[in-house]
């Protein structure tokens, strides 16, 4: 059954959950096993030691649990922070809003440093801050590496380097969601202590895995950390990965199969080729938007993110009729503008398993759809605009050189 | 890629995760899609509206969440408990004493009321305390349904029947991750305030939904109870209920229109007749166990489990042995003892979307690897005595009648 | 194991096998199954059924092969003529000749009527021919409807008012594979005797079925046919018709499930909307063709074909290059050109499950090789024009208003 | 859409079309390819290379046609003969009778050695047939290696002793379909001319691939033989084969996958393993069948065979109704009694990716359908009989050592 047929494929541009490669999909295409035999360990531990690529970390322990991003972020907090501890976090849009207002409930004491949605972390304040905490209270940075809503990204690198430059201790908190696999993510040289994502993200899967992976300054937290904890205690897994047996309770057999295959894919692309391919696709949405005489929500260059723009449409048009329409004629999904930005944009996830011609078809939808709804476009423009980028810039496909 | 491939089907006979039908297979085999559109919040509704029906309520509200039975457990207790109360929980088996192992972690005083392994809670003992607590200071009857560990099923309509002789205000909180959807569960009959299964159990799913449903009153509760809950909060469903987007982070797509066409097949053969499968596939693979001359780990009939049988093997053989070779030479899979009965029983699985042939092949394969490592067993007469039992009982396959 | 992977979907452009929809995938991912119980014939039967209303008949009697085109070519043939027969068969491009080839070699008296590749059926030969043929020693009328290699589509309302002006009782075989189930074909009205498809055409399914339709007047000829047949003869399926078993040897129990699948979705569509869909496509192609300054093969405009565009490219680029460059740079798969015309014209198959914004992409991605190969192509060009008739005229997707 | 839906895996015990193993269903999970592009041939090579491992030849010359068994007869035939050939065929059973008709309908003179049902092709008559035949005026013997109907295996080596003996060139052409892959057949070293099967069969495919293998003998015959054949001519394959691009019409993109995962699978296993595996499941059936007091339609030991075994029931019985039952109560799908057996046979097909549990539970079915036919079977008998032999003779599965 499926509830609303339209004919030839959903293009699916929402920042997630993305499409999924055929040889995952059918990778998954199986019947549960149990999970107590030899094979499911041996295939949980090519995956932990290969998730560790994802991140960038040789030195990190990963943790696959089931459960959603939202759970990978609680995973996080719980595990290495008491309740009243002072943690900074950034509010620069609705997924960043959502953390904090999880941490707030969570009983941390949130000192947040907000910005303009369409404006990356200010890290200035976030540098007075640390300069004055010369008692060390701030005992974490929590930051969205990319913040989904506007199409902003952080820089992850310029958070430790001030990190370092105060000498300050606290734990650097990375919600990698909608980064990692996708954008430059580098966990052992930023130090990151706790990074994290989705499978529904760049990794192309079924939602249903919180990937988390510690360092083990994290894992040292966790023996203090007092926060109430039982699903999501790392502490769990650990004790089953001495036994050799990984899982202190059911995991999906299919995404266990899932995430080799989607690992696989990604290895043989090579990752920076992976990270390449994100930021042509993302070079050349932009390109488009500025053809079309559009902004980006995301404010300067330094934050454009190479996984989800915001647009930015004028004030005369609701944004959710945009999307509505590209449903309803064109087959074609496209993300809401959240909370603040609600009606004021719309956005378009270039993440995950998606190539130059899938993203094109993407903009010429959006072409007819802004001409749907009153929007003065020259159809074609931004469609020329981005390949005008992506003829000089793809590459042949390696494998078929 | 599969790690260990033996010809012909994997005979799935432990307690969960199970095998999936066909038609459940098909139904997941397919690419993400945007949550946000109107299918999934379509779909969603026809879910929560059919889910019930397993629980046998029609004045619960079900939560699906994205998690294990773990996780189920502990949306049941954050939601409705404050730390610190006083709640009675059975201990009769693994996975009870897990689940008394995250009640006292979150902070709960646990009344412990301990059986011999192999017998069911004991609810003499709790009739007591409840005659004894006249200032109600028990908060919650914590009750695992069907022990999977020692195949011992509890007396559901009997807690209800001693709560109420004492008018005791006591939430009743039911662990029916082995039960619901092939025991006799009825939750308004029973009065039952939170129910919980998971998918990779009775409804023949993969792993990765809780299933949780609630009554009027464990909803009241939520409003005092003070356990600190984010990802797990019925409250932030019962929001984007209202909204009518029912999501509040994002779902597996593959699993909602599994579950659709899960709860279709079970509609379709009737809960009733596939509890009454369940019976029949039950007391078959009790007939065989006496045929061999072995023991029930569960002591008394009344606790006999219509989903899982745990076999007490003689001293002088490794039950874990058993599990082995099913494994390496008969691609079967059996559930090994746990903690107290490590070694000593070995548990054969019969829940979920399996049929009377299906189970023969396992009983005729236990046969083997019974003879295999040196119990004295009459080859091929617990097979018979199946036979002879169901050969009398099994119905026509309604639909080929 | 996929030989040649690239990221991101492939774009199939080829005039087939062309893109098979999720939901026919789905359908037919299944173990086999005894095509003696009685639930094959009941699926069979509904299949035979339905089939004939792609062919617009009801009095036809349908024949579902398990071959190829070529094989449901032998079986038009062989069923319905005998050796020496003398026909009419219209050679215009490298499908038609394949079928007068095997015309000749099943031993026909072939009366070739030639064209220009690019040009339809010689109809006014035929009509003399006709004329001449006081003694009707013409058999029959072979005709392909829609010649795959050049993008022609013949005219078969005309073909039967010139056999009806000269009361001609000439048989009218009709080639449709590349036409039923996309193009108007009324079998029916226009007195065809017999016309043929593939499953991996139109009906956007995998290779493997034939799917015949002959009138009454067809099934009268085969008890005169002389021609040679066993695995192809109709005979013994009307035979098994009358049993009810339906098949002389094992069909595929996969397509007949992805048959029904692949029926009800183009129920649910419209057949009538299907067709519109087809040439709304085929009309932005030939728009964006025209606005790269490049030709149709097809010379006149009463020959374009709604399901595949053979564009021309000039004398200085070797077509195959333009397909090469597809397949190894934007993982789109385009059509050779063939034969007489290889090297000279590409191939843009728009036909089966397909819909709007992934005929854009490929148009995007064919700009872009044919500005690599060295045609001076403005990017964007081809798919503003494509967009500006698109956005005029396509309909709201009709599940979702 | 399953039309007769019923709970747990149906039984699928026909001699075909027979299970497909799990990671070959996932490997036909994907959609159609431009069979143009350079992956198909890549994995056409391979298969062709590979399909010779399974018929034993390394000088054959494999041909991979989209048809059925009785398709990969015509073309067995056809290539190699002229209309008038006199060649000898053997009458034992339902699908010798087929090929039988097939014969004469191409016009072959085809001398029938005809033999009760039950017992194997009558060499003897053969010889002398071939003693008499100075002129060498027959010019091909035709066998049924394995007679599906009735379970009689016939000797082959025997076959080709007795054509050396006589020094007699006809060719040797072999039924492969219910043999290959499953029973040992040695093409080289029987110097067998053309051999045959179909993917369905031991192969444990879905239906759809004749595959015929060729020595070089039955090439150079197809320079003279007359017979009409275009869809089945080998020598459009060779052409192709030639040109590297190796597909005269469309082959299903799916069928070569899973061809390739079946190959694997086989390989892993390693043929001479999957051979034994078919003798210890025969030999557990048999005895099965003896210890029920029935009688294998096989006269003698000698023509037993290892892929199906037809089973005699009483005469107060119609075996139709064992068959309807097992459909109906068990869902279990066994073979009908066909032509001169049908009433008084029912076979158990054990053939293709299966192991012995599955059997066993089989076999446990028939038991019950037997009692509830009326015959007085012992339950629990054969299933006995069978564990008590395989238990001895089972291997470990190698890659769980």
């Amino acid at each position: 059954m499926d509830y609303v047929y339209g004919p030839g494929r959903n293009h699916l541009f929402v920042p997630g959950p993305v499409n999924i490669p055929e040889p995952v999909i059918r990778a998954m295409n199986r019947n549960n096993e149990d999970y107590r035999s030899p094979a499911i360990p041996a295939l949980t531990k090519t995956l932990l030691e290969d998730v560790k690529k994802i991140f960038k970390t040789t030195t990190g322990t990963p943790f696959i649990i089931p459960t959603t991003g939202t759970g990978a972020w609680e995973s996080a907090l719980t595990n290495t922070l008491s309740p009243g501890d002072r943690i900074i976090s950034f509010l620069i849009g609705q997924f960043s809003l959502l953390w904090i207002d999880q941490q707030q409930r969570l009983g941390f004491n949130v000192d947040v440093v907000e910005s303009d949605w369409g404006q990356g972390a200010n890290l200035e304040v976030m540098a007075s801050k640390l300069e004055a905490d010369t008692a060390h209270t701030i005992k974490a940075i929590c930051i969205v590496h990319n913040e989904t809503a506007t199409g902003v990204t952080n820089n992850l690198a310029t958070v430790r380097r001030i990190l370092d430059h105060y000498n300050h201790p606290a734990l650097l908190l990375v919600d990698g969601v909608s980064s990692i696999c996708a954008l430059d993510f580098r966990m052992d040289e930023w130090r990151v202590d706790v990074a994290l994502t989705g499978s529904q993200k760049a990794l192309s899967l079924p939602t249903g895995m919180g990937i988390v992976c510690a360092s083990a300054k994290a894992l040292e937290a966790t023996k203090t950390a007092k926060s109430v904890r039982v699903f999501f205690d790392w502490n769990d897994y650990l004790k089953f990965y001495k036994m050799g047996t990984y899982w202190p309770y059911t995991p999906s057999i299919q995404l266990l199969y899932g995430l080799r295959a989607a690992l696989d894919l990604i290895f043989e692309e090579g990752l920076d080729n992976v990270i390449a391919r994100h930021g042509r696709l993302a070079k050349a949405t932009r390109l488009a938007v500025e053809a079309w005489g559009l902004k980006n929500c995301a404010q300067k260059e330094e934050w454009f993110s190479d996984t989800v723009t915001a647009v930015i449409i004028p004030p005369y048009i609701d944004s959710s009729e945009i999307v509505k329409r590209g449903w309803k004629r064109y087959n074609l999904s496209l993300g809401l503008g959240l909370n603040k930005v609600a009606g004021k944009v719309f956005r378009i996830g270039h993440l995950g398993n998606v190539n130059e011609l899938q993203l094109l078809g993407c903009l010429a939808g959006v072409e007819m759809i802004l001409k749907d709804v009153g929007y003065p476009v020259k159809l074609g423009s931004g469609v020329a605009a981005a390949c005008a980028f992506l003829q000089n810039s793809m590459p042949m496909i390696p494998s078929r050189i």
